[in-house]
């Protein structure tokens, strides 16, 4: 692993539930040694990604990463354009929705919207990055993503996150298959024991998919009649976000 | 200067004028070898901070930085705290407002509003790092800092960006001891010859400055009369933006 990324990956060990990190608690984390993770907290601070906290000497995220994202949303604002998209979509159905873009092999997530109608929600990390073969999201955009992306993620670690999430090759390919038939992923228990969801890919204008647009219902209160009345709201939904992005679905997608 | 430093350094390329970099640019904007910056660029991509896009293959930011930016705004939510109280001050007046926050020796912009009035308005980069010593902002933030960071900036480089921009030491320690004894920083055409600033601080709740909130007026339309019936405004503004963040005014501020 590079230097660049193993300071980068130290970004992702804040979350909501972890927004002060202090230096002994990095070391435990990363497993390096002392000296070489206070060197790299000390240059991610000197440009901005990190600020140490005057009192506990803990670091939290810096505002260089504000300003990086106002720079991005400034030249390229999905999020600003998919806002209003989803948190409409989450008030007509009643149920958490968000939206993540493609990062790598995973999906990062970028806005979501909670209505908070019932006394069960969703309790949904913002930090966490969702990995491709065990959301509905990902086997959205694997269905139609370039074959490489599909072959990186079956060949690489395919952790599991419950007692539903499918492992094996066979029956992921299966999986992508089903949705690349439907055009919608769908995840039962398979990533969070306790929810449900179902995803359509979002593209850009080459028709390839760059995210997906989400709706996550907890298992408690899930039923195919449930999802019957989301989905056509959840197409409409999605096909706005492409269209919003400026993207187009490619000619094989069976919502187009 | 370290290999984090270097790869983190290019996404400050990046700006509203020049969303998209390739890689011969960027070896131009270095001025390191191919190989170096191809190897950096790779990394930051790896990691979601960089996207490269499939037709150019030129570069623009990634969605991690969007990731983070929503880590550090639900666990410590400046911009959101900060964007009513900007937005409000901008209608009041009539003018663009900002806010930027202290990274290291520079200001970071992270919000700003520009209420759109007038013919002319000011173009405000959000890309672009504001130096402490050439605005106002950094005045009124030198007023109260540890004597350290005062020394950093004026032992540093202390570019002129204007026939206006005051470059030595005795004189800039005396804008900084009449914003001391204001509370309040004044920019007269010293970082953009077309346009004049006011700024007060944002402090954190040890009364040290984190930032702050500026009101921009072109110059064409600025008199002492205006000045005057923006300043009291300014002045609730801050007050308010600093007690929203959690924090004081330090004793010796001559606003508390």
């Amino acid at each position: 692993m590079g230097t660049i990324t193993k300071a980068l990956e130290m970004l992702n060990f804040f979350s909501r539930e972890k927004p002060e990190i202090g230096l002994g608690e990095f070391v435990r984390l990363t497993g390096r040694d002392k000296a070489t993770v206070h060197r790299h907290l000390g240059e991610l601070e000197e440009n901005g990604f990190l600020e140490q906290l005057p009192v506990s000497r803990a670091y939290r995220l810096g505002p260089a990463i504000l300003r990086l994202a106002a720079v991005r949303e400034t030249t390229h604002p999905a999020r600003r354009l998919l806002r209003p998209i989803v948190s409409q979509l989450a008030d007509d159905i009643g149920e958490l929705v968000h939206v993540s873009l493609l990062q790598g092999a995973q999906l990062s997530p970028v806005f979501h919207a909670d209505p908070k109608c019932y006394g069960t929600q969703v309790h949904f990390d913002v930090a966490e990055m969702l990995p491709l073969h065990a959301t509905s999201s990902g086997q959205a955009v694997l269905a139609f993503a370039a074959p490489e992306l599909c072959e990186r993620v079956l060949g690489g670690p395919l952790p599991r996150y419950t007692d539903e999430t499918t492992t094996d090759r066979e029956s992921l390919l299966a999986m992508v298959e089903r949705a690349r038939e439907t055009g919608i992923g769908k995840a039962e228990r398979t990533f969070d024991e306790e929810v449900t969801s179902e995803s359509i890919a979002l593209f850009d204008a080459a028709g390839q998919p760059v995210g997906a647009l989400a709706v996550i219902v907890p298992a408690v209160r899930a039923s195919e009649e449930k999802w019957s009345q989301i989905r056509p709201l959840l197409i409409d939904a999605a096909r706005a976000a492409t269209h919003s992005l400026g993207g187009v679905l490619p000619p094989s997608h069976p919502l187009k």
